[in-house]
């Protein structure tokens, strides 16, 4: 296998981009990683784009031409492939994105995730996103999102004395993150009293424990390592890729105070970049809700199973602490456009190695990790990168 | 790169199966392939799902952890990926399923496909389908698929004087093929007459020129060639998988005589095999629509672009012609599933290979290909099968 290199990023601002179409999205966010690499878009040799339910939210399937064709690739005639697993849709495109490169299949490979998510009225949205979890057996008897992480959060509750507190603390930091992302979908900080008087969701969730809904894309370029000093010299090399799977369902879930699938490709994860969680420097994490943020930084090692809520309460996770988490602002600031969220966690990565973060710079930032859930947890991927 | 071979098949029956839900079908089509196989579930080491639009039909995004669960494979944590390509999905997950094997990323994968169609109520499916066109600038304005076709059968009539009689033969064979296949959606022998008779769908296509609605499933097991013989004599080589893209919209595209993207997957299966179209025994092509498979048959190189019409009135693609074309009944007669499909020409190559094919079994059938394409040709996929 050979060693894989992120030698491009682009994204596009997240939000409510009333003026901006899917394919817009696309678009923008792919010819910004292309003139990041700084290579041209017939050195391209493969693309994957990430998309959760483009045909739910605009009525679009078969992305993946859709992306040729506006970025003028056609007459290449390039493999190109859409792949899915809910929320976790971008970190797959980028494990498959991965495979291709490191298994020398094919040399330069974009990789996208997209998704608009604000075309569609009422509760549709929360529909749609219902359709990550099993339809059957959840969602069709009123299940929703907020509801199945909700179960999680009084259960984390009950077992670990989690408080209200201490899950709001997440909201407070990566709002404050936000605050400094250009890119973020919301620049505004928020205190524990806001948190606490916004509407109740699903019951012990707060409107402000809750990612929003969001339209936006992310793509980044990959390389091997070798052929990448070619283009760049902003080379960050991809130490691990891994994906895990469990039940769609969560009730059928062993465990409910952790994402079993997340342990596991964290686990793979480790091992194959050789590193053990207190070498990583910073860390992008699937906060759809604020207890997922929670479960996630002891899911991924950073503290003792129970012990996250209290870790995030005394500032341990914030950009100047023992391991800063989501600078970019995470899913509940920066915004959720669900695709994309996966893709989006590398840019911010990379620019965080890269020492291109600005004022939410971490310092001497070396390796960093993402991670990426789909669903209630049925797919998780992990990505370990690394400066060079 | 590793030599890939197919160890195990299985689907379900292809029909109106009102009695079966989604997960049913994965379920079905899944244990007959690991049963096929002499597999156990434990020795799978990843899982590539093929669907178009669940999302659309069922409601259901995130189908891999879904397959997983109905497989009571969860405690394993395998990677799981749904990918899609409009019609071409199946195929998709097939060429993604190679890369895990080819690369020595995984052993075992298991490869699927599955749509369950008949679940919505009047032009509803129409509309999920339109979801593999350009929904901005063709769907919106009222064309659907028969529609995108209907203008290639005219352009193709217009150039190569192609009739509506050779377009009705297509649909004949195909019906006699599927005659003999017990898992396909009709077994029922029609003829010109018949086919000139039904009603008009997008002039110049007829009912009987289309391929239908369907719900189905299908899978198939991959192997290292070297691994394989542990657990089967039953081995069918992967000489080659390959895939292009174009436009996802017709009107862009630079030809409409062809598919611009099968010519290139064609071309490329065929270098990577070492063979040419005349060492071809047996082929399965993407015959959503009567024109498609005389487009298909030129474009793969078996008969000259314009000739495919009169070659197929002259019995030349029959199962005992020069070339037997989709001996299953094809997209037309055993049904089109879309996502399932590009597994179920897997199916029905590797039965040939085998010599279990019954009564449509093609004489010393040693190599056979299957041509898979998304929406009106933005994705195509091309597999080249070889007996050991």
């Amino acid at each position: 296998m050979r060693e894989v290199a992120v030698i491009g990023i682009g994204m596009t601002k997240f939000g409510e981009l009333w003026d901006k179409s899917f394919r817009d999205l696309v678009a923008e966010a792919g010819v910004k990683a292309i003139m990041d690499a700084g290579i041209e878009g017939k050195d391209i040799d493969a693309m994957y784009i990430g998309g959760m339910s483009s045909g739910g939210f605009v009525e679009q399937e078969h992305v993946a031409p859709l992306a040729i064709e506006v970025a003028g690739l056609e007459d290449f005639h390039i493999p190109a492939t859409r792949v899915e697993g809910a929320c976790a849709s971008g970190g797959l495109a980028m494990r498959q994105g991965y495979i291709a490169v490191a298994s020398g299949i094919h040399d330069i490979v974009l990789v996208g995730g997209a998704e608009k998510m604000t075309d569609v009225v009422g509760t549709e949205a929360t529909n749609v996103l219902a359709s990550a979890a099993d339809r059957e057996w959840e969602a069709f008897f009123g299940m929703t999102f907020p509801g199945l992480y909700a179960l999680m959060a009084r259960y984390h509750m009950h077992k670990y004395g989690t408080t209200q507190e201490q899950l709001a603390s997440v909201a407070v930091k990566n709002h404050y993150n936000g605050s400094m992302n250009p890119n973020a979908q919301f620049n505004r900080k928020i205190s524990i009293e806001d948190v606490l008087a916004s509407p109740m969701v699903a019951d012990p969730l707060y409107l402000l424990d809750c990612s929003p809904i969001t339209d936006g894309a992310a793509a980044a370029i990959l390389a091997p390592l070798d052929i990448a000093k070619k283009y760049t010299d902003k080379i960050v090399k991809i130490l691990a890729s891994t994906q895990a799977s469990d039940t769609i369902s969560l009730h059928n879930r062993k465990r409910f105070d952790a994402l079993p699938a997340a342990i596991h490709a964290a686990r793979q994860a480790y091992k194959m970049a050789g590193v053990e969680p207190k070498d990583i420097d910073v860390a992008e994490v699937h906060d759809c809700f604020t207890i997922a943020e929670i479960m996630a930084i002891e899911d991924l090692g950073f503290f003792e199973k129970g012990k996250g809520g209290k870790a995030t309460e005394e500032g341990l996770t914030a950009i100047d602490g023992q391991i800063p988490i989501n600078t970019s602002g995470g899913l509940k600031a920066k915004g959720h456009p669900v695709g994309a969220t996966g893709v989006a966690q590398i840019n911010e990565i990379v620019m965080q190695l890269r020492g291109e973060a600005g004022k939410r710079q971490v310092k001497d930032a070396e390796i960093g990790l993402t991670h990426n859930v789909g669903g209630s947890g049925g797919t998780a991927v992990v990505h370990i990168l690394g400066v060079i």
